[in-house]
Formats: structure tokens, C-alpha cells, sequence
């Protein structure tokens, strides 16, 4: 598994404790992989406070108020971004969307030339999207605001990994440490595996990764995870259960034979689900291919999936992120 | 004429009245169909109000601080989304833009998956425009936020029939009880007119379509409604003139020979207008085809064409449903 | 040069000074050319402020609370609809975005019926661009609103030419009289250019193009420029290089022989900069090609190259205009 860089979060003074005062606060959420327990816990419990405030009827804040955030993708996501978006909106920042696919790229402007064009308008954070493995990471290092990943490339998606940990833990009470964690499907191309398994390693649950030998990337056990290209075997005793989004680009790449195949030695079926513990928890990034890695009765299982709370808990971590980057402590 | 479903609008409790307190407020704006008199006089009445805030300097309102609005777009449409944007906007409440042709949809995802995570994200209102007629109100049916639909195929486009009315009510002091109405084009496809048909039923209006027979869908007099297909018979005493769009793909199904006869037969020329009454208002629900199904002097007629008020009372409307499904009561 | 309208801005009351109380501020901000000195002076002055307020924490001012601005943009341009939109959001505005490549004018909309259909709803600022040189004057005509062009075909691009006097202004404490500056590259299609052209005649500056021969428009001698075809001669003691964009389109059209060939003979290196002024600034006003137009270290060069100050500079000149056009006296 490459480890492009060394330290997922940057701080602004490395002496200092986080998020303690308007000095220590954090500079960058570029992955989670050099986040320490203390940091993660933090985000965690600092998240919980605006579930409830999502689920008030007056859900504005002014948290960041007079701060501007730019959404800036250069990859399509409504669902990361609409999250990043109303985090900021309800935090009462001046949110602005950038989707740069279709405009300046095309113009022939570089990475760090519109990065740099963004950061002369004075945003606070910048949260971007890009297909390459360590550009968010290149970018921070030349702009002055603080920059959030929200996916680069095979990387990372730090977010991502938070909100997991959040549901997880607003779930079982007994919390992370111990549990036993199945992820499961396309982990060679899979910033959200990536990010979790930092994640759930640094707060001491034993990891275990589900898929055919093409999908799992080299020098994985060196982390301290357990493989398994067997279904039944890989869920056996978890806790829960991590479903990832089958790229259907992967098909034409030879990497899997066909949807119905994956489906049958991968897909999560009640049958599959049986070798679980009773109550583990399904979980999954979304957007969801029904039928191809998840059945969609157990997509939709009222007592044991967690998907739709996965979303809510989504946009609860993002302004937990914010405020640490960008609230005035 | 088919009816998908028996009420446009749901009430949250079904025995209270409408909109007078908090637990009695609107739960969805589906459709006009189901509508009584009275919530449609309401709204109507509501929007007069925001008509004055919209013209004055100062345009915003603190109702929806707090509350989030997402329109959900599944078809293009720039002139409703800014529509329904400014209303939310001037309403003090965070909309989101979210136009789903481009994303979601191309990674296979369901409507239903889209809108449960949206709504997990607690929006307070949804408003939501997609191609298949009952769509928006099969999403209504899952989610736990307000639905407002902003057109559903060739079903329901209940806020262009409700500012139509107002744009009437403002211009003729007698009110719609009465009144002949001539819609004219191309019925069997137009949610517009299908909308302003149940409105003007429903407010006592005599309704008159005018059409080709290839454009008037069967089972319309069951609906006590006069049809035509001669303008200058449609238009007799007319009171309002409204003309719909024709969407040039009719002529590719082969149901109009071509823009030229259509014109000729059924396009708003001041020789057709001369048969309705002399102050005759010229409506038209836009973007216009000039030249195609009305004529260009006659759309910017400055005594009788109303179409530019009626995108000023569009936007009053929006602010008045919004107030209706998300204020505080 | 072409000088398809008289006045590049409109007052409300032409008898009166201007932006000095309610009644007698801006009508629009069309283009540079008709506007005097005073008023320059006075939207430079303004932005001052406005720049200090984008450097602090707290960049939220309730100046326009309660005003609509709609950014209108029929070509792509993500660089400056952001600038307009943050300028319009920390100014306290309600901001809505319309691009409509993809939208209206593809339902065969015409330019004035979607300037019409907008200008109904209220806005009280409509900032519009648009690929056809006089577009924006005419739809200015027909609005009810303030109108500012935000780059109309090849014609003018006003807040352009304010940002690079205001950045100008700031780095060189003898204002702009007298200053020698040399506009190089692709005159004739660049509305910066003819901008920046007229208001550094209004200032006082002494200006030069240097271009090859294919790019230089017919009469521009008699605006009292001086024309060079020769980079070193061109700038020969001048204290401002401003650099053009190459629309690589110009090669197609056969005014280019190859970039290469260009760079060669127009891109600006080091090696042609030595004929400058030593402390001369290097302006670009973005996208740039680095490699075509402009030397990559040049462009980046820490003592001279104000290209990120420019884009700064552009939120606070667009501030002071919008307030000057909107704000309430």
C-alpha cells in the first residue's frame, strides 16, 4: 500500500495540542493516516453536537460566519459535495461550488494555477476533489487557506472514514476498540478503504479486508490486516460489515468477470450475512450498485443497515471538520 | 385524462384544517388535483404579500432562517430552479442546488436512493422536477421532509397553475369564478395545462381547450370541459388566453406537420385575437417559441400579454408554499 | 477600433454627480469608455476598503442585505463568476448563478426574452456575459436593473481594467499618470485589452501595444497608442507589462503561425523583460498559458509578477462597484 504522505493532517504549530485555541487549531484534514486517538476522538464527539442541531428545526449556526468556503472538484459528486455544502451553509459560511471539469482545465490552466487563483480570493477552507493520488496534498502545500480532501484519487477520503467511525460509534456503545471490521470488495482503488483502515487501526479495531486477489493491492498484511478472498470466512464473527461501490469500470479493465459473478462470490445476501455476528451492522459509502455488491433487501434492512444514517452523520462530521479548521476557537 | 393519484396535497393530519398553526401546516404540494377552494384561495391570498416584498428594496425575510431547501432537478430547467432558489433565498432558508442528469443517475443509483439521501440529510423541504409522470410523488411518499413537486412528466406542475391564477386575480378584479379560460396547444402533453385545468375547475372557471385532435388526450370531457379544435371558435368571448409551449420533438413524433401549419392553425396572431374579448389577458407559461406558438408583437403586447408578470408572481407563489410546507405555523 | 456604444457607464440622473445619494447612483457599469477620472477614482478608492475587509477573519458586510444579484453568463467562466459571487455574497447579497449555455437559449430562447424573464423576478443587479460585442448594452436597455458586463465578445470588460488600476495604484505610489504601459499580445480579440486601453487613456498613462501585425486591430492609432510589432522596442522603459491570454483558436484562424513560433517572438521572458523599467510589474489577467504568452518563472516571479495580487484585487474592485450600483446611498 503506497503511503504518498506521511502525515495526513498538518497542524499549524506541530508543538501544540489540537484544536484547543484559535493558534492550535488544525491546518489541513488531508487523511487520516498521521491523525493521532486524541485528534480523531475530538472530531468524533465535537460531531455529535451538530447531529442534534441537524435534527432541530432551526438548523443555522454562526459558527463561520463571514468565512467563505470553495467546493472544489474536479471530479463529479453531488452527494460529497451537497454534504460539504450545507455543512458550510449551516454553519453560516458563504459557500461557492467550483466544479472545474468543464471550465479552466479545458482552458489549459494548471492544478496549482486555479488552486492559487482560488486562494488570492481569501477563502478559509478549501475543500477539493481530484483524480490524482496526492494532488490535494501538492495544492496545500502552496495555498494559504486550510484544505480538506475530499478524495483524491486511490488516496484518501478522510472524511469518509469519519462519518464511518461516528455511525459506528452512536451504534454500539462499547465503541471501536476490538471491534471487528470487514471491508469488503473493490480495496485496490478504494480511497474509503484506505482512509478507514488508517482510522479503525488507529483506534484499535482488527480490520479485516473481503475480495477476489485482483482488487487487493500489494503489501496490504504488512499493515496488520488479515485478507480474505472468501466471503463466508472474511464475515465470520464481524461486527460490522463494510460494503464498497463496484466501479463498473473495473469490468472492462478484466479485473472482475462480470456483475453476476461478483455478485455470487461477493455481493452481501442475507445467505452471506448469516456468518456475521447477529447483529452486525451493514454499512456503505453509497452510491449503492443494487444488485451487483449488496442485495437490495439487506441495502435496505431496517434493524441492521446503517446506510441512510451513514449520509446524516456525514454532513455532522463535515461541520465538526470545518469548525476545527476553520471556527476562531 | 389519467389520474395517478387522488390528492395533490397531503396534510400532515388529514382533520385538521390547513396551515393555521404548526402541527396543522401543509406535509406536500404534489399536484393541484385534490386541492379545495379554500387552501388554494390561501396560498393566493399569501403570496399578495410576498408580491410587495419581492417589489421593494429590501427583499429579505428571516421566515426559513434555519430551514434547508433542496432543489432536485432531474430535468433542466433554469427559469423554475431560480425561481424556487430566489423564493428560498429571499426566505431566508439555505438552498442547495443539486441538477442530477450529470451525476448520480450515471452511477446507476435510483431515484429513491438519491431522494433517502438527501433526506437523510434533513432537508426541510425537497422541491423536486422529473421526467416520469407520479415520480415526485412516489418520492413524497418515502421521505420525511416536504416535497414540493416542480413538474412530473406530463402529470402536475401545481405552482405554474397557482401563479397563473394569481396573475389573473391581480388583473381582473372580478376573480376566476366565471371566467373563460381557452388554453390552447398542445394539451395532451403540457403538465401546465393539466395543473391549470384542476385550478380552474376547482375555482369555478369555464375551461376551454384548444388543440389539433393529435394533441387532445382522450377522456378530457369527461372533465366538463369544452374542446376546440378552431381558434377562432376556442377563443369566442374568451377572458384569458393561454398558450403553451410546443415542444419541438412533437413535430419528430409526427403529431404536428410542421412549425409553419402550426403557426398558421394554432399560433396567437392578433387576426385569432381578435375573436376573444377586447381586454383578453395573453398568458404564456415560457420559454416562448415566438413565431411558432404565438406571435412576437402579440407576446409583448403591452395592454393584454402578462407572461412577464407572470414570472414576477412565480416567484411570490414559491415564497407562499414554501411559508405554507416549512414556516414555523 | 469600434466604438459600438458612446458610454460605458449610465447614470440614472445624468445631470447629477455621481454615487454621492440614493438617487443618484450608477445605473449600470457597460465599459470603461465614457466614464471620467472622478468616478474611476472613486470605485478605486472604494475598493481600498474592500480589500482590507477580504484579509480579515470576519469578510461578511451587510452592505447589500436584502439585494439580488444574478450572475448571467452565456460563455463559461468560472474565474470571474466566482469573483462576482463572493463579491456579492460577503456584501450580504442573495446571489444566484445562471449559466445558460445548456439551458434557455437551447429551448430556442432569445437573449432578451431570459434577460426579461430574470429581470421579472427582481434582481437588483444582473451581471452578464456574453460571447457578442453590444449584447450586454442592448439587454441593459430593456431591464429594470443595474447591469454590470462582466466581458461582452470582444468589446469591453470593465472590472478587468479596474483591478489592474487598482493593483496598479497599489504597488506603484505615483498613481497612474504618466506611467508607460505596454499591452502585449492578442489586441484585437481581447476585451481586456480595449478596456484597460480606455482607462489608462482616462488616467493620464502613456500606452503602447506591442503585437504582431495579424492581432492589432485597424484605427488604433487614433486613440494616441503607439503600435510596436517588436517585444524589445515595445518595452523599452516601460513600467507596466501586461501580458495577454492567447486564445489558441487565433492558430486555427491562421493569425499564429505556432506557439512556438509565438513564444519566440512575443512570449515574455527574462531575456526580453531586461528592456523594461527593473522594478517594472508583470500583469497577466488569467487564465494563463505558461509556455505561450508568458515564461512560467516569469510569470511566477516574486519581486515583479502581480498575477495572484490581480485576482485579488478583482473581489474588492467588484465590491465597490455592486455597491456603488445597488447599495443604498
Amino acid at each position: 500500500m503506497p503511503r504518498p504522505y506521511s502525515s495526513g493532517l498538518m497542524m499549524r504549530d506541530p508543538s501544540e495540542p489540537v484544536a484547543t485555541g484559535r493558534n492550535r487549531r488544525l491546518a489541513h484534514l488531508l487523511g487520516i493516516e498521521g491523525l493521532d486517538r486524541g485528534t480523531i476522538t475530538e472530531l468524533l464527539t465535537s460531531s455529535d453536537r451538530f447531529v442534534d442541531c441537524n435534527r432541530s428545526e432551526d438548523k443555522k449556526l454562526g459558527t463561520l460566519r463571514g468565512r467563505t468556503l470553495i467546493n472544489l472538484f474536479f471530479e463529479n459528486s453531488t452527494r460529497t459535495r451537497t454534504s460539504f455544502e450545507l455543512a458550510g451553509k449551516r454553519l453560516g459560511a458563504d459557500v461557492i461550488n467550483m466544479s472545474v471539469g468543464s471550465s479552466s482545465i479545458k482552458k489549459g490552466e494548471t492544478l496549482i494555477d486555479t488552486a492559487m487563483t482560488l486562494n488570492a480570493m481569501h477563502p478559509d477552507v478549501l475543500v477539493v476533489r481530484h483524480a490524482s493520488s496526492g494532488s490535494v496534498h501538492l495544492l496545500a502545500e502552496k495555498v494559504n487557506c486550510s484544505v480538506i480532501n475530499a478524495g483524491d484519487g486511490t488516496h484518501e477520503h478522510p472524511t469518509q472514514a469519519l462519518l464511518d467511525a461516528l455511525t459506528i460509534r452512536r451504534n454500539l456503545e462499547r465503541g471501536l476498540e476490538g471491534l471487528v471490521v470487514a471491508i469488503c470488495g473493490d480495496i485496490a482503488h478504494s480511497r474509503v478503504a484506505r482512509s478507514n483502515i488508517h482510522l479503525l487501526a488507529i483506534m484499535g479495531a482488527r480490520v479485516r479486508v473481503v475480495a477476489p486477489p485482483t482488487l487487493v493491492p500489494a503489501g496490504l498484511d504488512r499493515l496488520g490486516i488479515e485478507i480474505y478472498h472468501d466471503m463466508t470466512r472474511g464475515l465470520a464473527g464481524a461486527d460490522i460489515v463494510m460494503m464498497l461501490r463496484l466501479q463498473t469500470e473495473r469490468m472492462s479493465a478484466g479485473l472482475v468477470p462480470s456483475l453476476r459473478e461478483y455478485y455470487r462470490f461477493y455481493g452481501l445476501t442475507y445467505e452471506k450475512l448469516e456468518y456475521a455476528k447477529p447483529n452486525a451492522l451493514i454499512m456503505h459509502p453509497g452510491p449503492m450498485n443494487r444488485g451487483v455488491e449488496i442485495d437490495s433487501e439487506v441495502a435496505d434492512d431496517i434493524d441492521r443497515s446503517v446506510i441512510r444514517q451513514q449520509v446524516e452523520m456525514g454532513v455532522a462530521v463535515r461541520m465538526a471538520c470545518l469548525t476545527a479548521l476553520a471556527g476562531s476557537g
